[in-house]
């Protein structure tokens, strides 16, 4: 698992400098946090077997390709797409796949722009290329699916039916108000500075 | 400035300390995100000639109210006034006023809920009382704000009105939203969780 | 444990105020690092067993003195002193014991003060008074103590007895050396800084 | 100066990752602290000057090697050495100079392990291949460098021969200790751990 750590860590740096570059040359910050979390050791068993795949190191490393996972927050989708092309045209990112729940949200209402990368990571006797998957949302996006999250987790739910099609036309709604809200930043953006 | 920096240490832990209690005794994380901020010395200066304070640092400590800036980002409204209420029960922090911008949003669609507070700093060689103000938003109005903020450094905008009207429009649906993604969670929250 | 975490928390943060200030008022940081760590529970339950106390919560509260540890690494002797003088002397930290090992080290070298507080801590819904053990040491002290406390996790050392006599030496060389760089830095502290 | 910044984060996480390799594989932490310092503008400027070079942003990158520096500080003179040869060996790292200061000590004591290296940082639109200063240190090194540094900005002292005799008699206190402390490590290393 340490592994998966260090190529988070690489990761995350990576975006880091992204965003300071951007900061500091075109005085914005696109993304506004960026969390991480590495799969537990109980999850990875259960997807091996659910797949039917060989239980060891190796198996891990080959079919498994969300054990380290990034979540890149920006403000607006029109940074995600930005930041994510900067991101994936880095020489020593190779890019092996990409969903856009963001153009095709799923049936639920999710939206997220999902990646699988691999990047190289020096130990200390060897190079290793690590897979990471980075997942790209907006704010608003985040706050849902955590919410959308919690959902997976309970059962016996009075309403389970009448709460999805809440949550459904909450995500809805969330993606019209960042359009809107990414319009009026337009606006904003070329409009001059007050003295 | 060195001191409004270490009352913003003091206050910072003291809401990470609320986060864990809560985390761990009732499986919920109810602050998302801490942000904290200095004002700059011009910003004091001129809101001192503005004022027509006089200029010195008793006068600083006396009458500038928002040197020392938190912001205390939660997930739902009820999380604000929950966590606020807390904070503010405990004996070394002294209120000293509250500005409710979420019951009473301001003209342009501006909520957040506001207080200043005094909190004891043990230095070196004295303990001095150190006013802080603390903001306190969901994550959609600190979005909301954040773009808000950005109009305030503007001039020369075509369509100003437009886009305030706008901005105003997107700030009563994130509200609306907030309530009904509040509501979901309530519902969610008394369900059993699945094995 | 959470609640041990969290008066340690309160208890770095009030060094790094200390540090702050002496650094901005007195341009010297005499904190060079501070460090800290939660006793494992099998230690705690460990420890109950061999002093015969009761195995409860309760009991861990008032029986166990050094479950949150702080370690406050200074550069100079004399920082030690001043810098746990100044944090005894805070209102709401109650002094329960004082174990001076610098004047009087350990039979096998060890050099460090250690002192039990206890501090009030903010929960949810509660005050509570947490205990916590500082222990303040040089550079040289802890790197000597991390060696040392290697040596208790090994056995059949061949030459144990001339590893713990040279480690006894290395223990008096570091001590004698400690103080001579203090002497330096006094002397050097007086002079007038350069153009 | 952003650029720099972002070359240090790389470097660092380069250290981070061997660091926790070595902590994984082996049970070893060999690097106790990593710090890091951007060169001020002013210092910058009075190098290039002094050197007679250009003042440009391209004379700078070109020509000033420490603009970024960062320090690793390790526990035992071997860990520098095998520290410093993982990180050169890696593919993206250039290793542009080596001075070599602790088999060849300054005649003022000093001792440390200096190389400058070039690694590429990933920018928004573009790869720059920046250059850093890495220093390496032990613990006890390090201690009395930043003491020696103290001297450089003072002047007007009284017998500043006779504390330059006495610093460079410690430089070789610590230096002899370091050696002993490392021989006892080598023997506890190969103990067997206790049960």
């Amino acid at each position: 698992m340490m592994m998966y750590n260090c190529a988070i860590k690489e990761v995350r740096t990576k975006f880091e400098v992204l965003n300071d570059d951007l900061a500091t040359a075109h005085n914005r910050n696109p993304i506004e946090m960026i969390k991480s979390r590495i799969k537990k050791p109980e999850s990875i068993f259960k997807k091996l077997l659910r797949k039917n795949y060989e239980v060891s190191m190796a198996s891990i490393l080959e079919n498994i390709n969300d054990v380290a996972g990034i979540r890149v927050i920006c403000s607006f989708v029109d940074d995600i797409y930005e930041v994510a092309k900067m991101f994936i045209s880095q020489d020593d990112v190779t890019l092996l796949s990409v969903k856009d729940y963001i153009k095709t949200p799923k049936e639920n209402g999710y939206r997220s722009f999902h990646i699988i990368v691999s990047i190289p990571v020096f130990f200390a006797n060897r190079k290793e290329n690590i897979k990471v998957e980075v997942q790209f949302r907006t704010i608003a996006m985040d706050f849902w699916a955590s919410l959308e999250h919690t959902m997976k987790y309970k059962k016996d739910i009075d309403d389970a039916d009448s709460i999805m099609r809440e949550l459904k036309e909450c995500a809805d709604v969330i993606a019209s108000t960042d359009i809107r809200m990414q319009e009026i930043n337009k606006k904003l953006h070329y409009a001059k500075p007050s003295e």
